[in-house]
């Protein structure tokens, strides 16, 4: 265990039960029990990682080549019409335990989780600038 | 190119400009061109698949082992609270172009882009069902 005091922490180490669906070395896929929707699946890392920008590329694509199936097996289970596959980081964006975790949800017509999508427009030039900042804090950016 | 018709396939061509951000052989990054918040990237695949659920687990490992340092650099470069990384299949989840995109979206408090959390709780053994029904779908599943 990692973080003694973190909720996922002790689900991997099965302190504390979870309908487990998924378990490697990597990565554990395991029902939520507050569902957004039936079928709603958490997919969580085996090491503890507040955020997701803290993860290792490794470990992270370890963890993360697990959607694909699990989105399938969602899909096929629930016969939903769609997923959303959603992961939080932070407060501000809906994080609530500290511990990297990537929802899975059904979604259905008229169902009862929603967002809206207020897309916006750059004035001339911005999205370059941002773009340019973007690129100088990846690995190797420094254009 | 996968499909003539793909807005993204003809990104990944370099028939359609993009703001890149990063591009190897299995994915490219890019702004957003309609931005939820200043800084919304989008990763994508090179390879064309409407949904997540139709690529290959080592093609989607290799896109998303890039969302660890996308998140890190955009958080940098906006200086905003925290992420939503977001990844819509099917209309009824807000998925509007049909080749896998996965959104990279700045949060700060009271920002326009949100979500509700209608969290709800499963009737006795409703959860188990459904865990079992997951488990026969994954690949060697027959629990």
């Amino acid at each position: 265990m990692k973080d003694p005091n973190c909720l996922f922490c002790k689900i991997v180490a099965g302190d504390i039960p979870a309908e487990t669906l998924v378990r490697d070395e990597a990565a554990m896929a395991l029902m939520d029990i507050g569902p957004l929707a039936e079928g709603h699946v958490l997919l969580i890392p085996t090491g503890h990682y507040q955020t997701l920008d803290e993860m290792p590329p490794d470990e992270a694509a370890a963890m993360l080549r697990h959607l694909p199936s699990l989105v399938r097996a969602v899909q096929a289970a629930t016969g939903c019409e769609g997923v959303n596959v959603l992961q939080n980081n932070g407060p501000v964006a809906h994080q609530v335990v500290m511990h990297v975790h990537v929802h899975i949800i059904p979604r259905n017509t008229g169902d009862a989780f929603s967002f809206n999508w207020p897309a916006g427009t750059y004035p001339q030039g911005k999205m370059e600038t941002l773009a340019q900042a973007i690129r100088k804090h990846l690995p190797g950016g420094a254009e």
